[in-house]
């Protein structure tokens, strides 16, 4: 801790707030959320011309910790390596805010909070969300925030989703985008991984349709595999090669199914301590969001078209090593924008590490985010 | 049935045999079997030289029942594409044998099967295996059906590493070793794949640690899971994407874990019925199999080592579109035959599918093994 506030490049000690929001939300499935509460936490001063926010868009693990130290604690939030005094997301130029999103299950109304109609956990009645509730959510944050217009939207992998959903929904309230390893919507691979992840966790027994809390339990086994088979699923057959090789722990064989390669023991570790800190229902929300992403599909299946309204100048980054989310897919999103007339810049950036590495300190992708980055805040100072 | 009858390149109707094994097979984890039972099926006709006999080696799901029909089942072995009179092994020139792997669930000695000490199933009690306790009960079944050398070898992924073992094991009883979509050994995505694969099993409280069949139930919810997460790492994201686009079934979301997407269905329905035709003790033998597969590992981790006593000619045969055992592990194969100064000739096939095509009746991949099988047939012949 006392490192961290030492160090002049970190925003050092925060303190997320709760903030609610009482403007009805009406949802895609159909439902209305009277009230909701966002957990936010923010980094830098906005100026007063309020035109220097930056939102934050976190992916399916993700939260409101981007940046900064809690309290007493040892690492930082998720994001730190690029946002900060001077850091590509500059904390000295920039107003940022970071959320957890609605239905997530870090304090933000979901699932696992308290339905104020029953006084029990939401669980399977939380209704389903879609990328675009988020933003409109996001969008009465900015609101309660008095945030008329951003800076920036910036977002990885499904925060890229909800990026490319602001240029679509509020073209007048964002000024740029940074669509940063995503992808216009789920390839059927994709979709058939997150099948399986929450095939995994619906057919725990622990899970009672959802109803867990009431029975004093989690679905840990079904959570883990869902995790493990994710985490893999982040990384490249190479950084896993890197990492692991496939060295056997022991010199032989044991002949049991105990732990006897080190990608074992790592991907027990991870899926482990996802349960400990990852609520299921949340897990699946996530999920259903990711696949029923697809803003073409209000436009004819027309991508560009889904764009024509889009304002916001766009950053559309990939990672070479990233299949999950490939290079091509960002290239879909390229393709649709110049069809669509919008201002795009485009870059690949060579890593080894797979889909993780939109959260890495990639010099060259720090110095990419710092150079548009810097352009944008001249542009709040103007 | 009639159809195939009639067929002239189809083998038509077969039947299986059960073979007793009652040479006693030692077992690299020490164990010792007093006797098992293999299941057997050939094709074609033993030269009175026995020089044409052919062995093809199963992968993970596969078993004996490689080609024609059996009496009254309209689908037909899993290779009847690639063996039969005319086809690329052909049953007018070789004879082939196919069998169930010694732990397999189709009717050889395996965890599903009578333990003779305690009359009930093995289960959990059945020794782990390796790829070279398969190659010593395959030379045993070699004696007993009294071929003193195979014309060639061949399998495809797990049935690739068979036959590798098989010229270093047995070098003067193997004149070809075709090895297919294999590699040297797996790399550390490909055993995180089976981890989860056997966590899933593992974990299924109708596991019962292996016993489930005392418990009159199969751990059908991981044993499927297993098997949908195995089937998207046989397929290319492309094949994925031209089979099942990621089209919605229905025009607007569900907002409910219903199936949504093709994808899905295909999914669930092909875990379901792997569910109700394998074993669970099986599944986590073969992925066991599988992953400690590495003939290096007694080498110093040298391939060409490995190879060095290997005195077979080699045809490695890779696809394109393979991600799970990519063109890149067969090259290493090809290197480390190069470097031990072995015959080897490699191909890469253009494909689309992924790892399934080696099953797949590619027009180039068949010519290739028909041109090769062709000069094979009249060395057996000469």
């Amino acid at each position: 801790m006392v490192q961290a506030v030492q160090d002049p490049t970190s925003v050092g000690v925060v303190a997320p707030r709760r903030i609610g929001i009482d403007a009805p939300l009406p949802l895609e499935c159909g439902r209305l959320l009277a009230h909701h509460e966002l957990m936010v936490e923010t980094y830098g001063r906005l100026n007063a011309a309020r035109s220097n926010a930056i939102l934050i868009c976190h992916a399916l693990s993700g939260d409101h910790h981007a940046a900064g130290f809690h309290e007493g604690a040892r690492k930082p939030g998720w994001w730190d390596n690029c946002i900060g005094p001077g850091k590509p997301i500059d904390t000295e130029r920039f107003f940022v805010v970071s959320l957890n999103n609605l239905g997530g299950c870090r304090g933000s109304t979901g699932p696992s909070t308290i339905n104020p109609d029953t006084g029990r956990p939401w669980g399977p009645d939380f209704p389903l969300l879609t990328v675009r509730d988020w933003v409109r959510s996001q969008a009465l944050l900015a609101d309660a925030l008095g945030i008329a217009r951003w800076a920036a939207v910036v977002g990885g992998s499904l925060g890229g989703m909800q990026v490319m959903q602001w240029t679509i929904d509020f073209p007048e309230r964002i000024a740029h985008a940074i669509v940063i390893a995503s992808a216009p919507r789920l390839s059927a691979q994709n979709i058939a991984f997150n099948e399986i992840a929450r095939q995994a966790i619906l057919s725990d027994p622990d899970f009672h349709g959802g109803r867990f809390y009431d029975h004093g339990v989690v679905p840990s086994r079904g959570l883990m595999l869902a995790r493990m088979l994710g985490h893999i699923t982040y990384l490249s057959d190479a950084a896993m090669r890197a990492k692991f090789g496939n060295e056997l722990k022991i010199a032989t064989p044991s002949f049991n199914f105990d732990v006897e390669f080190e990608v074992e023991s790592y991907l027990r570790y991870q899926g482990q301590s996802f349960v400990d800190r990852f609520d299921a229902n949340t897990y699946l929300l996530m999920t259903k969001a990711l696949d029923y992403f697809d803003p073409a599909r209000d436009f004819s299946n027309r991508l560009d078209h889904a764009f024509a309204k889009a304002s916001a100048r766009f950053l559309v980054v990939a990672f070479s090593s990233d299949w999950r989310f490939s290079p091509a897919r960002s290239r879909e999103i390229v393709k649709a924008l110049v069809d669509a007339g919008r201002e795009v810049s485009y870059a690949l950036i060579e890593s080894q590490l797979g889909h993780d590495d939109f959260l890495m300190p990639i010099t060259a992708y720090h110095d990419l985010l710092r150079g548009y980055l810097h352009r944008v805040a001249l542009e709040c100072e103007a």
